[in-house]
């Protein structure tokens, strides 16, 4: 599952060119001109290197952006299965929502599918719209925090409800943290009644999202009011960014490149100035990171060594140009070149 | 300037297969099964056949978006530089604005040098924010008017002014064009007060674009109020679009593809069924055709053979996936593959 790699003449987050050492899928050097006998050498030629995007929201089921033919490539027996499919999983690491999409106390037994994906073992407990869906939402958050506590997972609710809807949602799930203790275990993707042009409104809201240290999910929506990712960085909020649905029957949009995400982030926000643009790459990587507690994230020695190698002058340059000529590194392994995969993580 | 093709097995707009016989840089025949000995074929392989794309709106002379080395292929005679510069336009058809871009009035002399321009042969006049940038609407739209009258050319104002203050800068110039008898003749470009979300204000300001035939160009901001797509079609309003800057001191973003620009102005509008879709396609093509009065625009017989042959199932398909494996016919010719110029018209 890790692999070692030198890396040579990359230019981390457009900064000076240097190597980067990566043993059993960790980096562990970075300084130019070192050396590696018997490594296997990637020479970035002074291109960007880019740590891993981190997906931090997405409707894998139900995209249905096309693929090609998948060869049957497994050995005979069922233990082959099982290590080709892990294998195919390498180059991601995922973890799994239990989502109520549609709606948790409308559709019967909702609630007790959830509560067997949460036993089986999913990661997060998912809620959605508690007024404007369910209908209830008092019922409906306290069922999605009883799942919380009896499970021990932390909750993303997917809030599209907007204006004064959507704030009085916001304190339903304040008053649920503070009762419950529950500071650092909640994301609210969307989110986009921080979007309202009323301060009055939405500054009180953004002040208890850094107190309660609540994350926010944001795709940079063109047709919404989003939330204001400047102002909640500046608060000390984590956010976080993910392409919601890829090509599926709500949208024809999407297709899963999170440095084209950070472009649709930072349009959203009227990021222009390279600090800014900064800010939008910052919810597709770091920020993701952040959200999703990612041990070992970055381009530092000791970080794991998952990253790509991009060509372009800066941050900003990649964001708004989103080559494709791309190498991605998994674990010290490259698993994919120019928008093909090259080789299995095994 | 004009070349003969037989383009087998395209699909215009996603319909059915069928050939294109072009002569002379015009579509003459369009039927399935079509021979013609000695003409050079494009197989499209069943690809989409698109119109050519009408980029109305770009600031060209601020782009900073890098280009190659362009080695020095002109023979040694002036002439041979004239006809290497106009073999290497060929691929665009270009009108140009005298565009006012620090103010009309608060520069002086900007007045005298867009007097000159259009003297030489620019072929719009240009305004800019009558209120916001030259601080006296009257003498402003005064201005631009009488050079449009002066030299009988159309008026493109860049209109960014918001809300209250743009339909205000909106009425004053209903009220020239109703005066002059200038109806069809001038474009409001950006138009954000028309995205403003009240209806009372915003639908007398439609009814008089629809009445006085204004067209409306709209690059479909993430970040601004956005004149509403569907609702200036739906009106009778002729709507086009275009990238605005490219790459320039005023924003990092944009790579001049109108194939993305149609995906951000359905993203803007909220498009998402194919008819809707569509619609942001239209503005892209024959929406900019129908703004700059652009004869014999289209895939018809007896249309001028500009046109693209690009992947994908439908409109839609091409506008949400963007490939860039396209093969441009201009007049004929192809003239770039891949994204690379693959000749030049000469």
């Amino acid at each position: 599952m890790t692999a070692d790699l030198l890396i040579r003449n990359a230019r981390p987050l457009g900064g000076p060119a240097t190597d980067l050492l990566i043993r059993a899928g960790r980096i562990v050097e970075r300084a130019p001109g070192l050396s590696a006998p018997g490594v296997p050498v990637e020479d970035a030629a002074g291109k960007l290197a880019l740590p891993g995007f981190v997906e931090a929201h997405t409707h894998l089921d139900k995209t249905l952006l096309g693929m090609g033919w998948h060869p049957h490539g497994a050995g005979p027996r069922i233990i082959d299965k099982i290590d080709h499919e892990r294998a195919l999983k390498g180059p991601l690491d995922i973890d799994r929502v239990a989502f109520p999409q549609s709606g948790l106390l409308r559709r019967p037994g909702t609630l007790e599918l959830m509560d067997r994906a949460l036993a089986m073992g999913v990661e997060v407990v998912g809620g959605l719209d508690p007024c404007a869906i369910d209908r209830d939402p008092k019922a409906h958050l306290d069922a999605v925090f009883a799942l919380s506590q009896k499970h021990g997972r932390p909750i993303d609710i997917h809030l599209h409800e907007p204006g004064e809807m959507g704030a009085f949602s916001l304190e339903l799930i304040f008053e649920r943290i503070r009762a419950l203790g529950l500071h650092g275990q909640v994301t609210v993707s969307h989110a986009f009644c921080l979007g309202a042009p009323d301060r009055d409104l939405v500054d009180p809201l953004i002040a208890q999202l850094a107190e309660l240290d609540v994350a926010i999910m944001t795709t940079g929506p063109a047709a919404r009011p989003a939330p204001p990712v400047a102002r909640l960085l500046a608060a000390g909020i984590r956010v976080c960014s993910g392409s919601d649905g890829i090509r599926d029957t709500w949208s024809p949009y999407g297709n899963g490149d999170m440095l084209e995400r950070a472009m649709f982030v930072g349009l959203r926000n009227n990021f222009r100035r390279d600090e800014d643009v900064a800010l939008a790459f910052h919810t597709c990587t770091r920020g993701g990171a952040d959200v999703m507690r990612i041990d070992g994230y970055g381009l530092e020695p000791g970080c794991a060594a998952d990253l790509l190698i991009v060509p372009g002058e800066t941050v900003t340059d990649a964001v708004v140009s989103r080559p494709m000529d791309r190498v991605v590194v998994k674990r010290g392994a490259v698993v994919a070149r120019g928008g093909t995969c090259t080789r299995l993580v095994a």
